[in-house]
C-alpha cells in the first residue's frame, strides 16, 4: 500500500475542508456568533496545520493502485467527517459528538437524517456549514480535489470512480482533470440558478443559498423544523421539486446538453425509466391521496414533491406523509430503495442498476425458454459487460446483508419493526426520513450512540458504494509486506 | 411444446389427488361427516374421471424438455390446488371459493397462513385433508408421481429438480425413479417416528397424525386455534422442535446416513451453517425474553421452538412471538428470509444460496483487494459452477422485485407496513406468521381478494423456487410453432 500517497492525499483534503471552514469563520463574525466563531477558527486551525503536515513531503511515487484508490476514498469521507464535526462541538451547538459525528456524515453523505430537536435556534453559520456539507459531499470532495490541485495525474481516475455513484463512470473529456471542472462547472451553474429562482419567489437570500445547498447534493437538511413546508408556498414547492429533478439526472446528460447533442439526451434509457417511474409514482399517490387534500392541485404538488424528494433521496417534506394511506407510503418506501440516476449526486442504488438489475432477470427467464439464444444485456443499445452484471449483482447481494445486519444490530433499541427497518433503509439509501418513529417529522435523537454509530457506518457504505467502505473491514489490506 | 405428455402429466396427478381425497372420504364416513362426505366424493370422482381422461392416449413422443418440465411442473401444482380446494367449498367448511383456493395453496407449498378464524369446528375429515396437503406437498407431488409411476423415464429428472427446493439437486443413485423412492421411503420413516412419539407423551391418534403431517411438510397447520400451544406439554413442544430441525436438514444426509457416510455428514457446510445460525439465534433470544417467562427452561424451550418453526418454515405457534422485544422479532424476520436446508421440505431462500452469496460477495471484495488472485467459490470443498453463482443471484433479484411488488400490491389494502411487508415475507417464504395483524395468533381473513390471489402466488411463487411460476407469464413459452 502507498500509504505516503494516501497521506498526501489525506492531507489536501483536509486542507480544502480548512478552506471551507473559513467561509463559516467569516460568516459566524458577520452574524456575530462567539461560540461557533471559536469552533470553526480553532477546526480552521487544525484542519490546516494536521492537512498542512500530512503533505509537506510530496511523495516520489505518486501511483495510486485501484485498491489504494478505494481505501484513499472511504479514510477521506471519514476524516473530513471526523474534523467537520468539530464546529458543532466546539461551537456547543451540539453536545454530544457522536451526535455531531452522526449529523456531519448525514452531511457530506447528503442524507440528511438529524439529531436536532430544535433547528431554528443554532446560529446561522453554524447552519450554513451544516448545509454547505451537503453541497461538497453531493459532487464529492475528491472530485472537487481532482478539480483543482495542479499535480492531479491521469490515474487518479479510479478515485473519481470510486466517489461517483452508479454503476459506471465515464470520463466526459480525455483529460480526468478537465472531466472533474466540467462536473464541478455545472454543479455550481445550477445551484445559481436554483438560488436566482428562490430569490425571485421572495426567499430570503440565506434561506435561499442554503436550501439550494441542501436541493443540489440532494441532502434534506433544512433549516427549519418544518422542513420547506415552513414556507408555505407553492412557488417555492414547485422550484424545489424541478430542482431534485435536475440534481436527480445523470451529469452527462447536461454536457450533452452544452454539445446540443439532444438526440442522446432523449434516447438516454436511465433518463427514461427514471422519468416512467416518477410519472407513474406521482400519478397513483395523487389519486391516492386526493382525499386528504382540499384540491386536486394541493394534492398533486404535495404528492410530486414527496415523490421526487424522495427518489432523488434529498428527503425534504412539504407534508406528513407518514399518515397516508399505506399504497403511497410503500411506493416512497420503494422508491427509497431505488434513488436517482447514477453519476446525480442523489443516493440509494441507483436506476442504471435497477435497469441492468431486471435486464438480468429477463435474460436468465428467456434462457430458460431458448436456451441457446443469443443473451447480452444491453443498456443504451450497448452491450452491458459481464463484469459489470456481476458487479452489480454482488452490489445488490452486499446491499442486503448491510440491511438486514444493520436492521438486526439497531433492533437491540427496541424500538418498532416499521421504525428499526427504515430507518437504516433510509440512511442506507442516503434518504433521510423513513417511516413511524423515523417519519418525516420526527428525527433520530432517541436512538442509542450505539445504533448512531452504526447508521452513520450505513450512510457512509451508502454513499461510497459499499466496497470502498468495505475494504476498509478487510484484513488483508493491512497486510504488511503488500504493496 | 409438448402439450400432449403436459397434459398426460397432470392427468396422473390428479388421479394421484384423487385416491388421496378417497382416504379423507372414508375419514369422513368415519366420523359420520355429511357435507364433507359430500364434498370429497363429488372431488374424488371428478379428479378420477378428468385425470383419466386427460391421460387415456398415452403420448407417443415422451421427452419433456428443460422448458415443458418447468411448464409441467407449476400447471400440476396450480391444477392440484384448483382440484383440493373444492372439499372445503362443497362441504361448507370455507364458504368463499377465493378462501378454498389460499387455504389449499397454503396447504400445498406447506406455508400454513390460514383465512380461517376458528378452526375447531371443523369436519375432523376435512382437517386431516387440510394437513395431509402439507405432506403431499412437503416432499412434492410430482416426486411422489415418479416413484410410482411405471414409465418414469430418465429424461424426467428436471421434473423433480423444478420442484425439489434449493439451488443443487442430484440423484442420490444412478436411476431417478429410485432416488423417488428412497427420498418418499425416508419421509415416510421420519413421519412415522414422529407420530410415535407423540403418541407415546400422550397425545390423540388423530392429533399425533396430523401435526406429524404439518411437521413433516414444515407447513404449520394445527387443528386447535391455539396451534401447538394448546397441548401445553413441554414434552410435545421440545419433540417438534427436534422434528422441525429434521425435517429442515437435506435429506440426502439421511441417505447418507443410512450408507453410514458420517464423515460427509459432519463436514457437510450447509449443515453447519443451519446448525451455527439456529444455536445463535436460540441463544441470543434466549437471553433476549428471558425476562418475559418465569424460567429459563421456559425461555430457551419458546425460544428454540419459535428459531426452528420459522427456519425451518413451518410456523407453528408455542408464544405469542409478536409481543417479544424487536431484537427477537428482527431474528425472527432474517430467519424467514434464510428458510431451511436445500433438499428438505423448508421454504425460504435456503442456506446453501445464502452460503454461495455471502462467498461470491467475500470473492468481489477479495478481487478488488488482489485483482489476479484465483478466485473460485467453493462449496463442500467442491467448486461451484459460475452458473449455479448466476442462477443463485438472478433468483435473489426476481425474490426481491416479487417480494417489493407484491408488497405494494398488499398496499392498496390499507394496512400498516408491518403487516403488509411481513405478511408477504412469510407467504413468498412458506413461513406462515408474520408481524402485527399476520401475527403468530392471528390470521389471513381480513385481507381483500385481491390480496390473498397475490398472496396465493406469492406462495406457489415461493414454493417452486420463482422460476417455473414466471415461465407461465412469459408470452414466449405459449407462442404456437415453437416445440
Amino acid at each position: 500500500m502507498n500509504y505516503r500517497m494516501i497521506a498526501y492525499l489525506l492531507g489536501n483534503i483536509l486542507r480544502i475542508e480548512g478552506v471551507f471552514l473559513s467561509v463559516c469563520a467569516v460568516l459566524a463574525i458577520y452574524f456575530n456568533e462567539r461560540a461557533a466563531l471559536f469552533g470553526f477558527v480553532t477546526t480552521v486551525v487544525l484542519t490546516l496545520v494536521i492537512g498542512t503536515a500530512a503533505c509537506l513531503k510530496e511523495p516520489k511515487n505518486k501511483k495510486i493502485y485501484g485498491r489504494d484508490g478505494l481505501v484513499a476514498v472511504a479514510l477521506s469521507w471519514i476524516v473530513m467527517s471526523i474534523f467537520g464535526a468539530l464546529p458543532f462541538y466546539l461551537s456547543g451547538a451540539i453536545p454530544s459528538y457522536v451526535d455531531c459525528f452522526f449529523e456531519t456524515v448525514s452531511g457530506f453523505t447528503t442524507t440528511g437524517a438529524s439529531i436536532l430537536q430544535e433547528i431554528e435556534g443554532l446560529p446561522m453559520s453554524i447552519l450554513f456549514w451544516r448545509s454547505f456539507t451537503h453541497w461538497v459531499g453531493g459532487m464529492g470532495i475528491l472530485v472537487f480535489m481532482l478539480a483543482i490541485m495542479p499535480t492531479a495525474d491521469e490515474r487518479a481516475m479510479h478515485l473519481m470512480r470510486a466517489e461517483a455513484p452508479g454503476p459506471l463512470v465515464n470520463k466526459l473529456v480525455p483529460k480526468m482533470k478537465s472531466t472533474a471542472k466540467i462536473l464541478y462547472g455545472m454543479y455550481f451553474a445550477l445551484t445559481l440558478i436554483e438560488i436566482v429562482l428562490l430569490l425571485v419567489g421572495g426567499m430570503p437570500l440565506f434561506d435561499s443559498v442554503v436550501n439550494a445547498f441542501s436541493t443540489a447534493g440532494t441532502g434534506g437538511f433544512a433549516i427549519k423544523n418544518a422542513s420547506i413546508a415552513a414556507y408555505d408556498t407553492a412557488y417555492y414547492e414547485y422550484v424545489i421539486t424541478i430542482f431534485m429533478f435536475l440534481f436527480g439526472v445523470n451529469f452527462n446528460l447536461y454536457y450533452l446538453a452544452l454539445l446540443r447533442d439532444f438526440k442522446s439526451i432523449v434516447k438516454n434509457e436511465e433518463l427514461r425509466y427514471f422519468v416512467t417511474i416518477i410519472v407513474a409514482a406521482i400519478a397513483l399517490i395523487t389519486w391516492n391521496i386526493s382525499a386528504y387534500y382540499d384540491t386536486l392541485e394541493a394534492a398533486f404538488r404535495h404528492a410530486a414533491f414527496q415523490v421526487m424528494a424522495i427518489i432523488s433521496t434529498t428527503g425534504f417534506a412539504t407534508a406528513n406523509f407518514d399518515v397516508w394511506p399505506q399504497l403511497s407510503k410503500g411506493i416512497l418506501a420503494v422508491l427509497m430503495i431505488l434513488g436517482a440516476c447514477g453519476g446525480s449526486t442523489g443516493g440509494g442504488i441507483k436506476i442504471s442498476r435497477f435497469i441492468i438489475l431486471v435486464k438480468t432477470a429477463i435474460r436468465e427467464i428467456r434462457l430458460m425458454v431458448h436456451p441457446r439464444s443469443v443473451n447480452i444485456v444491453k443498456l443504451d443499445d450497448a452491450k452491458v459487460d459481464e463484469d459489470v452484471i456481476r458487479g452489480v449483482s454482488s452490489f445488490i447481494i452486499v446491499y442486503l446483508l448491510v440491511l438486514f445486519g444493520s436492521f438486526l444490530l439497531i433492533s437491540i433499541n427496541n424500538f418498532d419493526f416499521t421504525t428499526s427497518f427504515t430507518a437504516v433503509l433510509t440512511c442506507l439509501g442516503n434518504v433521510g426520513p423513513g417511516f413511524a418513529m423515523v417519519g418525516p417529522v420526527e428525527n433520530y435523537h432517541f436512538f442509542s450512540d450505539f445504533s448512531k454509530i452504526i447508521l452513520t457506518l450505513d450512510m457512509l457504505i451508502g454513499r461510497l458504494e459499499i466496497f470502498p467502505m468495505m475494504l476498509l473491514f478487510a484484513p488483508s489490506v493491512w497486510k504488511k509486506g503488500y504493496m
